[in-house]
């Protein structure tokens, strides 16, 4: 039985809110501090048992095998907590084996998305938007897609909680012009250097020609008075680990919704998922892109080739001519066949990130290092840095939108980084290996 | 009677040049390694005497007094040395009236431009022009502002070498489309954890569009088939000292000529000198914008006011909502009252570099510090890194230049740097009190 423990927590702007998980499948529960409720009349409570045996759903319909397994299915919070609990305990299964497995139950443990209340539970805070609109408007896929990101936060974080022992800051934030946010941020754990994990629901108006800008194939929208009304969420992340042998992953999944004058919608969805080793390891590339490919897999087979390119493409710091990492997916602007289908891909994308990543991090996590090895970690950190201010489209419409909340932007940047003049691997290295890589981006499965 | 020792440099592109300057103030003359002769029949070879005295020349039009002083002129390369040791042996004066004295040599010392191959000997390499073009070319402009800038980079460098003990790796480096550079750096010295000082000039072929990109004024140039030749040339350096007592340096200064279809020439200077401490230390600021205030004086009453204000604007973070460093000048554009007079007064700032910022170099030389100021300093660092990948032009028209050494444009990063996730001092503490001057900048003098 796994009982997670809530905190109340205050929506005031830009505030820190701590979070209060302080037991994770012991079987304590207890009432949280009285702060101010989010929703008037339900307050942000602690509950009991969050494992429950669902009867319903459609688990099974993303699964590998296309069979359908049913059966297990756990609410966002505790899923990934018994994941990577699963992944630990099978002593004889190697890492990819425990991730395989792990995947599997990621997969299918919320086919069916429940009652919102429930779901919210598990999350890191309650979600940007006020429960009772997202109840209202359930079956919207702005709900839906809120409820998503959400839960892949609290999935991931606590996924990252478990391996490194410490936890997260849960920052909520507001945005005068319209939404908020839910950042997410370790800072300097056992494990991690920063790991942060953001959630963004922001809506308001945009000029045509910024909503040019924002969609990728640069179609013209036409707004009322030439502004259109706007939403546009998602949950993003980085994580940068101290141990060099084990990469920082990124990934951002993202939704858009664009009102024209006629009162006719327009939208679509964004992603991805890419790593950043600091050394070739070819079994944990063939991993993580293994891993993404069989999700993409089961909803179009050119998904994962086109995305993988689009990804190396996207990922590159061209004034140095190198890749930021080995890549992974991206894809930007789509909106076909319908919203349903790629909603489903969409999700299948943001469950794989705890498969894709945290097999890696365990298997590296007791890896010794030495001295030269964090100094090209550092290295490569500023190359990260350079192309997240330079070359980063989110990044960079972020610092240039008024009201945007710079440290949750920011947070993606390492806790540190250098910069050391003309550095070049010798021959031979494994440091040359790993810029090799970079400059001429391979297959990795 | 002051003796440099010089080496013969190989203008391979790219490639590094160690710089044998092994002796100074030492009466050691000795012929350079015979690597490839920089011109025809003129090797790069070693001469003698540097310390002279000259009878004619303008010394003393732009000393602060007006009055004429004449007398001790040294020759670019040792000027520095001279000037450093004297404010090193001035024991009873303090490191602000050292700093005047120095500056006062600094200014006098070089009025008269002298023999360009003599004052070639002083630099830390060869011209990027062959010397023979620029014997042939003197009173050009191209050939003032190059000689000027080279000679700005020795002054400059050797002074930092002084005060640290280490070497400036001298890099030539050649750019395909024309012209070239010599990058000057110093990394993880025992005062300066990364310095760098750079000279470039280059030359080719501008569209309209960026021509008209690279006047801040955006004046429309009409080239012939829309192509505009034009050259560009600066010195620019950024310093990052390891004691965070020790400001960071930055300074720029550069010339532009454009030639328009029917031959007519445009041309324009621009620059500044600016300083980022960690921690304000008020006698440091004073002392900084007063020499600057007092270069600009002689030229203009305007100049320090406007230049000032310029320089807060300009170095502006804007998503922070903080200056990058507590300022000192900035310009661009800069084309009246005549050429003549510009170049006067682009030469006073060149010359000013030094006095400006080594007697606070010295002054602080031996200041204890703590973890915590180490740290913030990094934190600070992080928010350089962030002005100039994100704001700076110079290094966004570089890294977007086809051709570009980046290396050399990214060496004003600092060698490490660190950005903590919410990062906030404590109310009245030291680093607030930074904070507040540079969200509020101030008038120093």
């Amino acid at each position: 039985m796994a009982t997670i423990v809530y905190c109340s927590l205050n929506k005031t702007a830009q505030t820190t809110v701590g979070r209060c998980l302080t037991s994770h499948l012991k079987g304590i529960a207890s009432r949280a501090p009285g702060e101010s409720g989010l929703l008037p009349g339900a307050r942000w409570f602690c509950r009991g048992t969050s494992v429950r045996f669902m009867s319903h759903g459609t688990a099974g319909r993303f699964a590998a095998g296309g069979a359908r397994r049913g059966a297990l299915v756990l609410s966002g919070a505790a899923a990934v907590t018994v994941a990577a609990a699963v992944a630990g305990v099978l002593a004889n299964a190697n890492h990819f084996q425990r991730a395989e497995m792990a995947t599997r139950i990621s997969l299918e443990k919320k086919e069916e998305e429940g009652e919102i209340l429930e779901r919210c539970r598990g999350f890191m805070s309650a979600p940007v938007t006020d429960i009772s609109v997202l109840e209202k408007r359930k079956g919207d896929m702005r709900t839906r897609m809120e409820m998503l990101i959400m839960e892949t936060q609290a999935d991931f974080c606590k996924a990252l909680e478990k391996v490194d022992g410490g936890t997260f800051k849960v920052d909520r934030w507001e945005r005068k012009e319209g939404g908020g946010g839910i950042s997410c941020v370790m800072q300097d754990g056992k494990v991690f250097e920063k790991a942060g994990v953001n959630v963004s629901v922001v809506s308001g108006y945009l000029t045509e020609e910024a909503a040019k800008q924002m969609r990728s194939r640069g179609k013209v929208l036409k707004g009322k008075d030439g502004k259109l009304p706007f939403c546009a969420m998602g949950v993003s992340s980085v994580i940068h680990p101290k141990n060099p042998h084990i990469p920082t992953v990124h990934f951002n999944y993202r939704y858009f919704e664009i009102e024209e004058e006629d009162g006719s919608k327009q939208w679509w969805f964004g992603g991805g998922t890419d790593l950043t080793p600091v050394y070739i390891n070819k079994e944990d590339a063939f991993h993580f892109h293994n891993t993404l490919k069989e999700a993409c897999d089961k909803h179009h087979s050119q998904y994962y080739p086109d995305f993988k390119k689009w990804c190396d493409r996207y990922f590159y710091i061209r004034h140095r001519g190198e890749s930021r990492g080995i890549g992974g997916i991206f894809f930007d602007d789509l909106d076909s066949p319908n919203q349903e289908e790629v909603f489903k891909f969409v999700k299948s994308c943001a469950r794989t990130v705890v498969p894709c990543y945290l097999p890696i991090v365990y298997k590296h996590l007791n890896d010794s290092f030495t001295k030269e090895e964090k100094d090209w970690q550092q290295v490569r950190r500023g190359r990260y840095v350079e192309f997240n201010l330079v070359y980063d489209r989110g990044v960079k419409f972020g610092l240039a939108t008024p009201g945007s909340r710079i440290e949750s932007i920011l947070m993606s940047l390492p806790l540190t980084a250098k910069w050391e003049y003309m550095h070049k691997p010798a021959e031979g290295t494994r440091e040359a290996e790993m810029l090799e890589a970079l400059r001429n981006p391979k297959e990795w499965v």
